[in-house]
């Protein structure tokens, strides 16, 4: 297994990059190996600081860097050899079973779409992102924010891409999908959500057990949330605030230390070829080494194996 | 002026609603009478209980109660002798400045918008809610939840209610209006935003600021945040489920504190002929009392009278 680490990816890169490889390596097995695209150049020295032997990783030496705040599309297009225009030109061509970012999000979005692509059958990739639950254990909810707009068949099949991965990459059994909405009754809703509730409550492959609403996040109704990413980025960024709040407040509680992303390392992109992986920009050592970590887990799952069977039926 | 308090509507009616109505008097002065519309036979035991003097109200003696589950429009098709049936009547005749009631949402909408009826020029009634700034203060967000589906129309028209009523109701002078948007720039959004946003800009009504996020609810960059109803839901309810949880986890804090609705009593219908409150189902009498001296507020505020002179312009 080859997972594809882009050491020049987040606010810290690239030096938290290269401290989370090292860290992520410690936890990999002989057969794990992590790629690391970047300038090598910068992470020779960063690497013999820690007396850490460079030839534990494979390198791919790159000579550009898209900027956080780049132009996405214009930025693949223009920097080839930028570190995330290769990790996806490899994705694509099996060089890597994986690859992971702390970098330019929309840049990451792009590559999926556009390089390794959509699965034959699913309409729309989604972001999906982790949710602790106050009893224990974690939810998903997706999108996060890929799809702004979303039709009914997104969200069902957001459903099944979220009950898919809850089920071989979280070990839930009969993962519980429940819609986000403003009200309980299957009637209620806007548009999109009144429409799509009848398709989710008819479809066999789903364990769905209804609306949920805004107060649900963190309880134990449903292990897989489905909204469009207009809702899922509101939603996930309102719950980010809060949890920041609660640290500058000095609460400390084993709830909310479970909101903190370092623990996570990384967002999903499901439905797309291959496991690709989106960092927080603030990612920590910590963080990457986690995202790494996560990367292994889902290459591990067969989760994209599982998407193609279940999409090109 | 006469402020309708539903003494039949909420979850521990009529016990705490009575008891809500005598604390709101102590409040109230000489001008300004407090009007109960229910079941005077269950009111003045209560009363006497409380050794308060029954003639400092005036009393609309209903039969009839619309249940919190019921159907909103047959209920008060069906119930004509209900308190938010009489109450809305009464409105609608001017025998009433204000209404308020923590009982049947839905009723309570349907009688504004029916019996009542949105404000000429005003092409969707919106609720308000208000939101605990952390560094001191309020802001409100609209829509709460009347309007699932708005049009980027709907999302002016709560910038501009929103801004005259944190002006003159809660003295903010120039209020800062935000679009709750997935990202800050101005060209991100779903398609209501993304043609929302240059419609707000555009407006020389409004002191608009731009988007906000999900994470700048409770931060000072806007005072009136818009949303369509669907988000708005959503947003307040994952909200008032945190405070929830700081309040279980036993956290204290000034802030969180702020969350607390019952300091607020209830969240206005802007944008109708009248002054309309709706209470919280689970109210108190401390709820019941604010939610009193808010309508006060509004009346005093001539808040319909700044609606009516916007939009009929």
């Amino acid at each position: 297994m080859k997972i594809g680490l882009d050491i020049m990816g987040g606010d810290y890169a690239p030096k938290a990059t290269v401290l989370g490889a090292i860290e992520a390596h410690k936890n990999l097995s002989k057969n794990q190996h992590l790629v690391l695209l970047g300038d090598k150049n910068v992470a020779i020295p960063i690497l013999q600081e820690q007396n850490f032997n460079p030839d534990h990783f494979e390198f791919i030496h790159t000579t550009e860097v898209i900027g956080m705040g780049e132009h996405p599309t214009k930025a693949i297009v223009q920097k080839p050899n930028a570190s995330i225009s290769v990790g996806f030109q490899m994705l694509k061509e099996g060089g890597l079973d994986a690859f992971a970012s702390a970098g330019n999000t929309g840049a990451m979005l792009v590559g999926s779409m556009f390089s390794v692509k959509a699965i034959p059958g699913v309409l729309r990739p989604a972001i999906s992102t982790i949710i602790p639950k106050v009893k224990g254990g974690f939810g998903i909810l997706l999108d996060a924010g890929a799809n702004a707009d979303c039709k009914p068949e997104h969200l069902v099949q957001f459903g099944i891409m979220g009950s898919l991965f809850s089920k071989y990459v979280y070990q839930i059994n009969t993962p519980k999908v429940g819609l986000m909405n403003l009200g309980e009754e299957a009637e209620k809703g806007n548009l999109l959500t009144q429409a799509t509730h009848p398709l989710l409550k008819a479809n066999t492959q789903l364990n769905f057990i209804g609306n949920i609403e805004g107060r649900d996040l963190f309880n134990d109704k449903a292990d897989v949330m489905v909204c469009d990413g207009f809702t899922g980025n509101i939603v996930l960024k309102l719950a980010e605030s809060f949890y920041v709040l609660t640290v500058k407040k000095g609460f400390k509680d084993e709830f909310f230390d479970r909101f903190n992303y370092e623990q996570y390392g990384g967002s999903p992109i499901l439905g797309v070829n291959a496991v690709v992986m989106i960092g927080h920009g603030i990612s920590s050592p910590e963080a990457i080494k986690n995202m790494v970590l996560q990367s292994k887990n889902m290459v591990e799952s067969k989760i994209i194996e599982r998407f193609k069977n279940a999409f090109n039926s």
